[in-house]
């Protein structure tokens, strides 16, 4: 973000703290102070990663950050975002959302022209091609980088007098920019984040486009052309963003209000009662009730003291029903029919005991509705959901995974009626669900030999 | 807890987890082989001041903890719990939620015994009692101690053979006991954490009983009579226990909405939406929803990242609207007349921004309703409402209030329609509400006495 | 010490560092503002346990600190010291170095007394009795209390308005004090601390004084008389002290010189080189050299940056000569007749290895010349030497040794030469060499009950 | 190193911490087991950077380390080595010791070709030049990279199959390798380190030669041309290097002794003692006095527990004489006339307050004797004696240091003194010295711009 201050590395914290349900693994910043780029990362959440110590000596108007989000077996450290280098136009930092299709090829570019890469991310095969691309400017490069990257990137880019937010052409990750109250602009994945930040005037950063914040105003670049077919991750309604983010013009928490109410005119069934799996299952829970009727009661308590814990129930203590994450309000479930919504089911390890809680609370029926279709097929396009054989949907019909999680019964929404609940027919991407990938998905295993040599 | 398993202290560590919201300053467990008995502390949240390296050598069946709230301006690390002695009669560890009313003149006598003390706390007063007091066993020394005491005090106790669960005879505190999965017992301050571990045939530990989780059974000893009068914290009820545990035979929950249920009532308002402030306010949102119907909805949404963070907004930040902890709805609020839902106002610092919030989402009136009275007067029972100078509603009146948070009305609910809610006329404390404390309260400038001479 | 001045804390932080050689396993420090004591204590290195953060907040004229030595296996936290406590006279805190010989039958008597104890350390112990004292003043109570103590203790002692420096009445472990150069005095283990911080006017603590160092002028007070037969460790004098302090009137490496030049007389060889085991062999070394003529030089050199590593080698790096701390001088040694000078054999873990490696290095003869007798017998008074079994001149006889460490010949310094060197025949403690204890030694069984109760 | 079995970071962990005397600002570590290779760093003591967790799952048979020594004002966490960077060739890690004075210029040409650099660091510059370079074998890479190299280097390279002992054509930097107990060799920049872990066979990689270890037996490659005239760092010898490696063929620790008989050839004395400033300067001084005759003595005692404090003394605690390092045997100097010997004056910030020490303590005259001559100008080859105006013999007559350090006599040892100490006419640089620089010194304007960017 850009701001007429020297401290803006302190409102960048803030944003990422209102980001950190994007990643838990690692947070970082860089800062520009219109001459010298200092950086400063760390493993874990934001508050952890950064102290007022670590902080304080980052003076300066224009920063970037980021929050990392899973891991692929590699160094954290390594990979913790952003990527800082000196180039021969001067400093270059670079925060990346998303993944690259081609990300192997490039990487195999680079290589081949004798560059040393010390990570095994797509963002540093990234940040080395905007440091070696031409053209006059650094709207001109990026632009340039732009035209050979395929897939996955909402970027955020910090010179040493610019911040551009930038957006591929198909638009799969979102990213937004808003005026900050004091002056100036900031960019962020989400809207929740520029709102937490005080943010008025905010609009998208439109696939293909460059939007420069360092100036006055907003100055925007249309790069490359938006894709014919955009391509907007159908699953940041249903889980990733937070439900007070708005995007493609429409608020994620009315979107999952409107795929409850979906699920129970495609899905209804006889039942006293509505519960959500919280925090995600809310809205919908809240908007099956309206539609169907039937009444809405808390039937979870989850532990607001998530945090990370190294410390785990042994296989034992599992088995004797020690439960960290939820408790169920038996009195609200005792002797009722219960309809239990959750917004999706990735592996499918956590739907079974969550049954059984509410049976045990009480509950003489437990019928389980999801708020998507059942996910079938990974993503390479920056949501960790695991290969194929994670998948339960890939391996299982959705009669065996009622059966394998013990519930009377379950129905998914389907493509369309998701569709209808985001309000869009088209220019989404739903491959998870549907298996029609925009790209080539990339063989796992020629991108593990990429990764395999430095740890 | 007593359980047949030498790994008892990470069943108390999950206790603790699930009781992180009683006290976030510190953490501690005490262990007992039956032989050695073995402590560990830290500062923070329980999962910050414990690893699986601290927690490995702690061996043994019985074991306590604590995790302690408030402050009083001394060490953190020397207040810590549980204390841990060596006494006559081999070691002792006591864990203590509450507040001795008569905690300077013990310390006092104490000190005059020729005693020397290393905290300020009173819980080590008591532990120091226990180490002195005559008797035969425990149980009768625990008995002829709490004939000494007056307050709050709901215990558990560790000696080398046994865990006990002691609670005074006015029933301040809550303190439960539940049967292990794989057998033994354990005591929790409340019943959501002994679901958590897995309890059942959960019984609460009565005013004046001491019961020993030791042997195969439970052994109750009624040690001192009950008080003819009980005094339960109601604020138990509104505000500082789980939604989900039980006490005084009630489903917290079940409370909560029924003090919705009663705002409505008593204080109607024409709107077009109930939202709660989250996540206490949840349940007396869906009850004022209910009674009135009024739709309810989201209207605010929490960063669940809340933890601890050092790096706090700048002043200027604050006025430019940088807002950690919550961001509106805007879409459910837009044009709209709006019920809040909060559970209490105690300093008054929050509900105006809460209001302005609200407001710029969009909502035409802001109505706030709060499910308890006016708190006027400090708890010296284990709550740390601040001193009278800090209570809000002990220097404003109502209408003075709902002008400071700019509401277009306030109401807050009265005694005894809390009283009500919770189903009881009789058998609660309510001296922050009322003023009618069951004991003198300790004139503070005496209780800094005590505490000054070491930090 | 006391100083005039509120940052007293930190000269007494580097007074710690001074004497980090006798204790590097927790330091501490306990600061008086004449109204509140405050403490903090950490594990490890003095450097370790004190940031500039942690320091910062000590203020106060008032102020004494320990570094802690060996542990007897519980909890290092919970016995470091300063030991701090409120009395009925105000704070209290002490600071402890020595160890008593009737310190479980006092134990005892606290707990008889109801007295519970939060550690195994005859320091807190200590504490508690002058907790309890009777007197009219500080003075009064601590000479009472010191009438019941055995054994060796040269403590520090600070109360909200004064430091007191106290020694036993044998006088076994050294305590000196000095005079401040801006006002005030200090107190310390050693006089080479003393120098550290700039004292000037340096004097011992005489057996059975009572010091107070908190008015423009020292206090003296013989609280109880000296003991007609001193006890002071020679120990000290050959290993223990820094080598710039005096202590009994007599500089310690004066001392040292001269019991090379006793053990030249005593165990002369024909030889072309002197060398030491650094550090502390060296100025015996050059006192041997001076004495029989032989040419004194290097022969090993030692790792300077020894600290605490976490990391060992391997048994299998070991055997195949991985040597962290020392290698020798293979161009000093190779083919010349080596007399090698030690302190002291305890254990005899490292002797063997030196031997080979000057052997490896090219002496063709090795003699080992040790600056005192065989150390047969454990201490009791604060220096731990390990049981009896593990002293392996308990196990075997010079002639034995000597095979066992594989040197060409052995020699021990007399116990009459010993003496010599250190310039008296009377009024030092030699136990641990001959056996004749002031005291009856502590049963270790006996030692262990006290222990056992708590970790 | 090369070793085999799986844990040779281990052995390399030891090596480091023998090496600490040359970097102590943080510590790395690559391992290579034939397929990854894996990275640890960590700032710090070599101690501190690594535990037993970071060096557990390092496994691997090829291995090279990094101790780093004095920044240079950027971010040490990313100038820390080795680097790690993938390449076209596989993976590929640096560790340099030494410095580039071509630095600027190669550093130039990479960022012309596009490339991004992520640190102020010459070693990333070669580094990247190596995963660039044409050749078919990393042999080949490496010796067309070193013919564009001006300037010191020692370094080690690590690929998936081999180490690599690389020393630029001058020999600036000593570099050895030798052949580890178990099998395999090791390569260090110190014979001292080689001991420590039991190497036998030592020898020098000669000025331009590649060794490579990882086969059974080396593999020499002369790769450019040793240069006519070598330029061995004479400073090795007189201050830097341990006293136990050698070098050249020469024991440093015997060098110093010849020094320091030099030293009493050109600038004798009367006097009564010769002392050393512990502890490079012992060696010196133990010479000095067998060519003078005058007697040898401790007059200093070095605080053994240096490590790094973060808490200062304030100024006026330095006043008022705290003195942390060293303390004076004042019973060694009383009425002498006293010799002290120092290997070098850099900065001159320490003589003066050893000199006063040493009247303090009594000595009635110092006369200061210094080991090489005057250092009249920075180092561009890897030793950090500071600019031109922080050298205290730039800006002073040899007449003007004496009266500022307050000696009765000083006197450095001259040029032609200093080599035959070494025993060499030629081959060393000494340009701290003589001026006399092999390269054209990097102008410090022109670096700091290269380094300006990214901090």
């Amino acid at each position: 973000m850009y701001a007429p201050s020297d401290d803006v590395a302190r409102l960048t914290f803030f944003g990422l703290h209102a980001l950190q349900h994007r990643g838990q693994e690692a947070a970082g910043i860089a800062v520009s102070d219109c001459n010298r780029v200092r950086l400063q990362k760390g493993t874990g959440l934001v508050t952890a990663a950064f102290t007022e110590e670590k902080l304080a000596p980052m003076r300066g108007s224009f920063s970037i950050g980021h929050t990392r989000y899973s891991t692929t077996g590699s160094s954290v450290a390594r990979n913790a975002q952003p990527f800082l280098v000196e180039t021969r136009h001067g400093p270059l930092a670079v925060s990346h959302n998303g993944n690259l299709t081609n990300a192997g090829e490039l990487r195999n570019d680079l290589l081949q022209r004798g560059i040393g890469l010390a990570s095994s991310s797509d963002s540093e095969v990234m940040t080395m091609m905007l440091a070696g691309a031409e053209g006059a400017s650094w709207e001109a490069r990026i632009g340039s980088a732009m035209a050979s990257w395929e897939g996955a990137f909402s970027l955020t880019v910090l010179t040493r007098n610019n911040v551009y937010a930038v957006r591929d052409r198909w638009g799969y990750r979102p990213l937004s920019v808003g005026q900050l109250p004091g002056g100036g602009h900031a960019a962020a994945s989400e809207t929740g984040a520029l709102h937490t930040i005080g943010c008025r005037a905010i609009r998208e950063v439109q696939p293909g486009e460059i939007v420069a914040l360092g100036h006055p105003a907003l100055r925007v670049i249309q790069a490359v052309p938006a894709a014919d077919e955009l391509a907007r991750c159908v699953f940041e309604h249903v889980y990733f963003s937070r439900p007070d983010s708005f995007w493609d013009g429409r608020s994620v928490h009315a979107v999952r209000q409107r795929l409850g109410r979906e699920l129970a005119r495609e899905a209804p069934v006889v039942a006293d009662l509505v519960v959500a799996v919280p925090d995600s299952g809310v809205p919908a829970a809240i908007g099956y009730s309206r539609e169907s009727g039937i009444e809405f009661n808390d039937g979870f308590i989850k532990n607001r003291y998530i945090g990370r814990t190294f410390i785990e129930p042994t296989q034992s203590l599992r088995r004797q029903g020690v439960a960290l994450k939820f408790n169920v309000l038996a009195e609200n479930l005792r002797g009722r029919r219960t309809i239990v919504i959750d917004d999706s089911i990735v592996r499918g390890t956590t739907a079974g005991p969550l049954v059984k809680m509410l049976r045990d609370g009480g509950a003489v029926e437990v019928h389980v509705r999801i708020t998507c279709p059942p996910i079938r097929h990974p993503c390479f396009m920056g949501v960790d959901m695991g290969t194929h054989e994670e998948l339960i949907a890939y391996r299982m019909s959705v009669e065996e995974i009622r059966a394998h999680i013990g519930a009377n019964s379950l129905s998914f929404l389907s493509l369309e009626g998701m569709m209808r609940g985001v309000g869009r027919e088209r220019g989404y991407c739903h491959a998870c669900f549907s298996g029609e990938y925009q790209f080539e998905p990339v063989p796992s295993a020629k991108k593990a030999e990429f990764e395999a040599a430095i740890v």
